[in-house]
């Protein structure tokens, strides 16, 4: 079925809402696609929790990694071309990478890294040149294949150009991924003309840059960007399933640590409460697993956890009012008395929850998240930084952007006895 | 938040892709979609294994619950708008059966049924009058109002044109269906102009009929049926997925029965092995709890079952050839014994799969699934049945379409030992 | 900025609502585009009258050219790529067939082919194998190319695939009209899967067949076509007005002949009236030179010219009834008496008008639009003619369907006296 | 066909691709539609000479006038609802003043209005209260109903909500506009979530605020506005085209005024060289007749007229470069000598174009096309100006951005004798 130049013998397609079809026609894909942990993803949603939300974002990782594959994949393929700035095993490598980008990722992986302490770019890493199927797939390629793979997702590989395709402001993951939630969560805000931004895209010894002509399409691009950020991803109402899960988590952990006896004993747990997880442990987690633990411990004695479990299943989620922290502090230490006077435990019950964007930046040194600036080709040969020529791009430039909230169980609230203060107190300072 | 007509103080909305928005008036219907049992179906795809040849479809029967409710609102509040055929109590009756009438689905409905002998209808309707929050929140509305709302999807209900806009051959759910599952899985197949079939639609005393100057996009609505079940319901490598599935429901249910010491003991399928399903059970049941006990039966010292199950979680499918019954059984029958020869059990792996449609008919009497017929309202005030009018729908009325294939594992066959002739006879007779 | 080897320095673009881009690489397609020949059909409908109808279908033919071009593009640069049967000079022989196929429609062309007697496929061949600047173009590719060109869209070029890449049942024109048309009238029905259908497309010596895997979509695109067909093509509001359009065509050519003086002489009517067209008489003339005499003539002395042209330009359009020509003879023979006795001359106010379609075929000899039959490509390599494999298409197949109208002027029949009998009478007969 | 109350006896729809539907339940505006001045709109586009640049681009202002009436009844009757902000007579001056805002648009407004000196929005009013079909349809309703309708579109009328829902920053006419133009050009910049925009409209006593919760889809909407501005309505090509329009109209009056011979006489233009425009006269404008006139002149011996009139109707436009006044007048007056040494009339053949745009501002005092600013309503009540609240609107607000192009004819100059200094000194200067 593969001819000896590791293409499929025909194209294979894979139908896809965003892009139409996902084209594959090197063995080495195929053969991924086909992994127990690529197959995995399935099972890990691409938004986590924001289904609470918007009730069509169900769609899991497998999706996006295909989508960021195909984009790269048209990028060389077809804007590319003949431009000789990537060889046969550079083409493989980006596509490998961009399909595999996002493997390491567990459930809910916001909420679980910040609880466990691990970061799920790691376990991607692990997943490549560790003993699984996928390396077994890659190493076919070549010996050193896996490990230049895992390099580029880790942004050290040597070539620049093919590390900007899978990360930068501006990538085929960003772009996937805008274009994808916005069509699963059925919002507009997501659409931007990915097809110009393709077509003014040119490749440099160590970046990909756009033709000016094309800047209107990166504004809208980013202004896209802005907008599902805070219209989606930070939605308060997906924060407050976040809160729920991260506060189920914590106490799962907790009373794991004090040898609590579970009725349904959390074995898939048993490294990750630890917080020494092993590779396998780690890939037999899943969404699916986590929803029956959660549904299980809806049975346990222990109130908190068999609360937050029910609320989580059953979306009875809490309520949130805005926050500012500089000045309502005070508050937070009132409600927080208020709450244990009326035993509902303030570390479990009583959240501030802050979401922060910054929506493009030219210069981002040192950051976690760095990421490389947009440059645009000026007809005169100049390269020029984004910010310098839009003048909407540079009046949100570096600017960051956060919101607080206070979340807090208001149907809890309001079943408090009437008689005493309290009540009255707590509904008067949330002024619900 | 409610006035005292039942309706909120404000409407609410959720964000849909396909409707763009699912408006509730109505404070039963939002507190319906709030109890666990309806938001159980947000763990219950509405297209079971599609998923695996259309990695779109990973939608939810929540979504598609939601989507009928809309389309049956839309029909009764702006199309049959001052028209007097429904009362007030009679329209919160048609929006509680669109909203529940999937509401009994288990997991994986139809392979599971099959395996398991029961009809996920009867759990809607013991939902629906049973000890659960949907029906507290539907006794609210009247004592008798949880009995009338199942007998609506039961379609024993007396006032037939309410019936009908649930179940017949052009109601709200299929309309739903179409359109979300062609939106999900990225063909176009599904979309007709269900605008125009709503703005056609005229209540009569016991059923709803199109105005016949909206007969061509009823045609297009019945074409669209016809090409999404042979080009998504019925693709072959789903039904390559249901039959794994149904193999391992059977696998499992045959060593519990053989009492087989499971490593993962399975607790939540007691009452369905022993074919004594109680509602509690049932409840607890979903597609996140099948998929833990699959990842976990990988481990089961039975090979069957663990090679089943493993198939199933990294999509490692069955191939499939032609089958015809009445020509090849013959074949099969020399298949049965090669398979037997070679050790690999033939219940397991040798099946022959059939699937049938009848895009559309006039009359059905006692089918099980019997659905009305479409009529038309002629321009002179006559109602005619549609394949009296249409060409078109004539032609394909009445005609049922089967389709056989023969299921089996090629990696099985290809790496049975070369010496003997098994493997070669196999392969000769299975032309691969 | 072209190389020796005709190729545009850069890929050129088009922005195009239906395919997104036209790409255009080829020096010679960007040439013929500039031409004014080409250029003169932005100033001739797409689809006649109707945007009387449809509001949103004002599109040119130049918009639909652009779109048949980039089709065949996209087969045979994308979808052909590496296979021998075309070379280098049939390559641009297609793309230039397909951008010039319509080149020699004129204003309204159903009307004005009808009343004046020519056909406009004359007209193109005329176009570019006379002295035009389409013909300076095409020679620069080679002395004989235009005549290639004439005999592709004239269906006797000796490579038959070539040919059937521009007119067959399923060519490049039909699947650009219907999208196209479907986008800007706005209805849904003339969308099916092109991609799919792409996809499937496999050149063979003298044909293009589809690959059986893809019957599907080739039925969707039949009944996509059948839907517009009737819903659109056939509509009978644009039947109205192309009944008034004829009769006004009608009512000038025999004016003229009879030497009435207009206040505006129809100057660019002058040799077409004579049934003797020059070329260039025949590119002079497009819709806004027509709209431009039908207002003037609405200031002219003839009751009958100038009644029809107000009614043309402010859409007051005749009114209809269903016709059967076999049964209702005696009627319209009444009709025309009694019309006749009114003072509402027959000849141009009472008009039966018939339109007839034949959804598919798999042979039509000896038609004057005869068009190729479609075949499918089996998993044996086999050839199967479409409708010997699609029991949908089978049924519909051959089957020609007509319906007939009888058109009429309500408003000048409700304003007869209302003494006499007349009108009365006429009222019954149409039952208005 | 009507009831007493004005009410069309059946909801009568028209298909449109940007709404889907147009729906029209009030007889005034069944039969607005159906006058001669509103039918006059199907002859002139809505984005003048844009369709030499996007192809798509031929629609009509008959579409976008039915757009915009289509959103303001929506308003009114989804929206607003049960309400008491407007009574029957205001609901039916907002349909009309929405329907009718664009009536006075003539040829090519941009163009003509420039060169002689007119305002589209004068003839409107004209219309309305003048002699016409229009006026006699809108005194059916009541005898000053007509002047109401002209005062709410000259924004003097008293109620200022009314006002407010047909011109403010966020009124009707440009959400129709943006997504309308969007649609048939094909570029996907002019996208917003109108749905979600006229959700959160609020009535007020003298204009319609948006709740907070919308901010951000009002974001999406002005950077919608802000690309299309320059991607599409000034875009360079466009501007071209517009260029060579303006400077036919030009020539072709100034050879009136200096009683030159033509071969076609400008009878339509008479009054309009004089500036004495008749509403008559402005009547029997539309963009057919100017095509009609441009074809014939490009027979003129008038060499410019002749060579400009061949260049619109061909598209064969000016070139352009980027042109800086404050630093580049020297360079513009050397190549007005130039020019005049080659014998190319600078007057007609050097231009510089100016666009200039204002996203959005906060206060426009004293402009002509002053249009109110953008409200918001808080929680808790508070109303505030939009750019007080959002950062990116507060980045952009009151900033004009300007852009200049110095437009010349490449082929004239490329045809000069290469002896002689003067080809290579213009070449040089414009650096082609």
């Amino acid at each position: 079925m593969t001819n000896s130049n590791g293409k499929l013998s025909e194209e294979k397609v894979f139908k896809d809402p965003v892009h139409r079809y996902i084209h594959v026609q090197d063995e080495v894909i195929w053969d991924l696609v086909a992994t127990s942990e690529f197959q995995r993803l399935r099972r890990i949603r691409q938004l986590g929790t924001t289904y609470f939300t918007f009730h069509g974002a169900e769609h899991s990782r497998f999706n996006h990694s295909l989508g960021v594959y195909e984009i790269v994949r048209r990028i060389i393929d077809d804007v590319f071309q003949e431009k000789p700035f990537l060889n046969q095993e550079e083409r493989l490598l980006c596509l490998c990478a961009a399909l595999l980008h996002d493997l390491g990722h567990g459930p809910f992986s916001h909420s679980f890294e910040k609880v466990f302490h691990y970061d799920h770019e790691e376990f991607t890493q692990a997943i490549i040149v560790g003993d699984t199927e996928v390396n077994q797939v890659l190493k076919k390629v070549g010996h050193d294949f896996p490990k230049k793979v895992a390099e580029v997702i880790a942004k050290t590989y040597k070539n620049k150009l093919v590390v900007s395709l899978i990360s930068s402001q501006i990538d085929a993951d960003r772009m996937d991924y805008l274009l994808r939630d916005a069509y699963y969560t059925g919002v507009s805000y997501g659409n931007f003309d990915m097809e110009r931004i393709l077509r003014v895209m040119r490749p440099q010894e160590d970046q990909v840059v756009f033709k000016s002509s094309g800047m209107h399409a990166v504004e809208d691009y980013i202004m896209s960007r802005y907008q599902m950020y805070w219209q989606v991803y930070f939605h308060p109402v997906t924060r407050s399933s976040e809160v729920i899960l991260t506060k189920i988590l914590h106490r799962a952990k907790q009373l794991y640590s004090k040898n609590y006896t579970f009725k349904t004993q959390p074995v898939h747990f048993d490294s990750i409460f630890k917080e020494k997880i092993t590779l396998q442990d780690y890939l037999r987690l899943d969404e699916n697993v986590i929803s029956f633990y959660f549904q299980a411990w809806q049975q346990e004695d222990d109130e908190i956890l068999s609360d937050l479990c029910t609320r989580f299943l059953n979306r009875n989620l809490f309520k949130y009012i805005e926050f500012n922290p500089s000045e309502q502090m005070m508050k937070l230490m009132e409600l927080t008395t208020l709450f244990t006077e009326a035993g509902i435990d303030p570390k479990y019950y009583l959240v501030v929850d802050s979401s922060s964007d910054l929506p493009y930046d030219f210069y981002r040194p040192g950051e976690e998240e760095e990421r490389l600036p947009i440059h645009l080709l000026m007809p005169n040969g100049e390269i020029r930084e984004l910010s310098r020529q839009s003048e909407i791009v540079d009046a949100i430039s570096g600017k960051r952007r956060t919101d607080h909230k206070l979340y807090f169980p208001q149907d809890i609230i309001e079943s408090l006895p009437e008689e005493g203060s309290v009540k009255q107190k707590i509904k008067e300072i949330l002024a619900i």
